[in-house]
């Protein structure tokens, strides 16, 4: 899977700079989207990408206008979350509603499905009923890969397995640019699981594709290999990664899963890779901390860090929102 | 229980023919409605039929038009669904949210009943909160009927038990209808295991009501004693039944049953009554294909089928929603 | 926990004395609410019980003429049950419509929490997301006081484990006061778990605070201490509580809770106090009942009074909707 994501994405920057030619105002407001799905980031050009940006900061500022917005009106946005999510559900939710759209929650894992009916005829069900969107949440990366050949609903990828979670990777680049400015030449640190983790797999193609040097540290089993991404450096030491780091982005150490492998026990990734003040210190002055959440907090970052000046945490969630609302604006255009 | 139904059903038709004297214009849109719920189609006259039939037809086209409807403003909407389902869920409650309702899910199986609390006092305490209408699916047959008698918010039974499924058989005649005009005298075809569906429990009552030849075909316990039904005839063999048929209806065939008692294996029932293309060859040119879903492909229907151009799955989805928008406002009128 | 409620309550009544001249206009509907949650009824001084009284009555009247209501337009309300519940939840659900807030659902129990979020770190999530308002049900006593220390959402108790169920007392009171008018001087019994009972000790703050004098009785591991608490009496056998009461409420025996330590069965419960005909008789002509519901008929009441012409049990329900519209209302003015 890694494997085929790599090479797919290796040949991307070229397909980029013929896209740039070609859609030089893609950024204009009144330009039709020229995607039906939101499946990754990756398929999205940096023109697109800032497109994104931007229409999601106007949403940001309306919503805190309580400007009404009926940009989905008539529309049905269905909820099909296989896995558990406060979050992510409620941001899209709060979004389409937002936008007017009518939200339904789609049962998939505990109705259907368990009579047989795959996926697959699940949402070709819900389009015959009127369903236009579905943000799908699923285990198996692909999925909403799968979801998309099969009919013409529009598909928002809410992370799939260990593949893409292209809406949280948009909305971190829109918090690091609001801290930033414009990410070119600028040097993140991502720090922790990046080969089971969605999140930095749809990172990495944002930030790189926005001109961002990319620098990964943690546990060799957790980076190796990653340094074959054009725009991407996997560090020794973590410390390599912070120094004079633009900012930082800790991931989520998924407690769940059983150490082994290589993979250090919880103490001992707290003490070769935890983010505290002392590391964070090796970074620019002010240098601001994200973290997709939920966090372990004394884990992969100290509390203090979390709750602190300098974290974004709160800023990527309010982001989320208007992030979601952009995203499902441009697919309806 | 099925004595029970075919007693009761057996001295309908002279009931009928007094009803239809009696409220000659009932289809007329102006006119009140008689019944305060929907319990089962054997309730209905033949004009009430064609008066939710005719409604239907006109509630798809204004919500395909989008021409908004309030028909139930102000009314609250509850959801009661004990077992799980994504379609017929999902299908009434953009009905009743398209005719301007507020929906509420209620969790009558997930909360109070596990306090004690029995189905009729948890509708008693919904009434007095102001739900107007419950949506009721239920695993005990004969449900709807004591909610109906407890309380005086009005009952739609969303398939109760193996007894009845009103709202599918409506949108199936709505269906056939749209394909092949009038029933009377069309031989429709319905194979499976009559015996435990409610789909087609119900469906016999609206074919027959509305004049067409009724033929059953599945395993012999599956469909014994049914020729009883006036304008039903079970078929010694499914080629029987298939041939010159107007349209065939297949059943899902309940995997989660376990065989035994003279009931098939899947794969004998598959070789024996499954329809395939050349079964489907000895029926008329072009008649049509239903099922009410989740299919199993390969079982009861073959993939080709189901997806093919004769199959009206898709269609029985879109009618689904128009179907429960009619009985929605035909129970507010 | 109970002493600390208890001594936290007994100097109460002075700090409500100066309350009183400090706010004599509270009840006012222009005037402020000075509350941004609602955790306990113990925070009220009498004028605002009053104030909140009155508005309740005002909004049944406002819902029973359906008349839209925009109070809380452009607010998030998300429900938060970490039990089960349907009459509070619906109850909830409806009022904050009917004031036109979104209303979200937020799996707390069944999400983030199994990922080791904490409950603050998700209410601080939501507090990001734009969610203005939570309705919190929660097992752990106190978890709603934690919240609001947490976050600057508005958090209203819907019931915290054996503390305090603040909506159902007022709710309560708010029936009662529909029966009998004023309360000042009134004979209340309260029968049953008084102990183990939220709903019991939000009652007897609220009573005793409009002037109520407050007779408890049951099995004494059920009501010893109760006659510390200033207006409450502790009745020897249940006839004495009764005689001459003017109002009887009567509460759910919780037959999930095992027997043992002094408790009795429910046989013997049901003989020496379940509320039936002859002791009701006991009471003042005309004397109501109440329940906060679910009932166990023939355990703590007869089916003939739970069904009966002085049962108020529906009536509860019905200002229950009204009364947590006038808490929303307030909360948000």
């Amino acid at each position: 899977m890694l494997e085929t994501v790599l090479s797919a994405t290796r040949h991307r920057p070229i397909a980029d700079g013929v896209a740039i030619a070609d859609r030089g105002r893609a950024a204009a407001p009144a330009a039709a989207w020229p995607h039906r799905h939101l499946l990754d980031v990756d398929q999205l050009t940096r023109p697109e990408l800032e497109r994104c940006l931007e229409l999601a900061v106007e949403m940001r500022e309306r919503r805190a206008r309580r400007e009404p917005q009926n940009l989905l009106a008539g529309e049905v946005v269905g909820l099909a979350f296989c896995e558990p999510s406060t979050r992510t559900r409620v941001s899209f939710e709060l979004a389409a509603e937002a936008l007017g759209a009518q939200v339904v929650e789609l049962p998939i894992d505990v109705s259907s499905v368990t009579k047989g009916e795959t996926l697959v005829d699940t949402l070709r069900t819900l389009e015959r009923t009127g369903v236009t969107t579905v943000i799908l949440r699923h285990a198996m990366s692909g999925a909403p890969y799968l979801a998309a050949r099969s009919v013409a609903i529009r598909i928002v990828n809410a992370g799939d397995g260990l593949h893409a979670h292209p809406t949280q990777a948009l909305l971190d680049a829109m918090t690091l640019r609001d801290a930033l400015g414009a990410l070119d030449g600028k040097k993140i640190a991502i720090v922790g699981d990046i080969a089971h983790s969605r999140v930095a797999r749809s990172n990495l193609h944002v930030l790189t594709a926005l001109g961002a040097d990319v620098w990964l540290a943690g546990p060799p089993a957790w980076v190796r290999g990653f340094d074959r991404w054009p725009g991407v450096r996997v560090a020794h030491r973590v410390e390599e990664a912070l120094t004079d780091a633009d900012a930082v982005m800790t991931l989520r150490v998924q407690l769940e899963r059983d150490a082994g492998g290589g993979v250090p026990s919880l103490r001992e990734y707290t003490t070769r890779w935890g983010l505290d003040a002392a590391r964070l210190g090796l970074a620019r002055a002010q240098a601001p901390v994200l973290h997709p959440g939920p966090t372990n907090e004394g884990v992969e970052i100290t509390a203090e860090l979390a709750a602190g000046e300098r974290s974004l945490i709160g800023a990527q969630v309010v982001n989320g929102v208007a992030m979601r609302m952009a995203v499902l604006a441009l697919l309806a255009a």
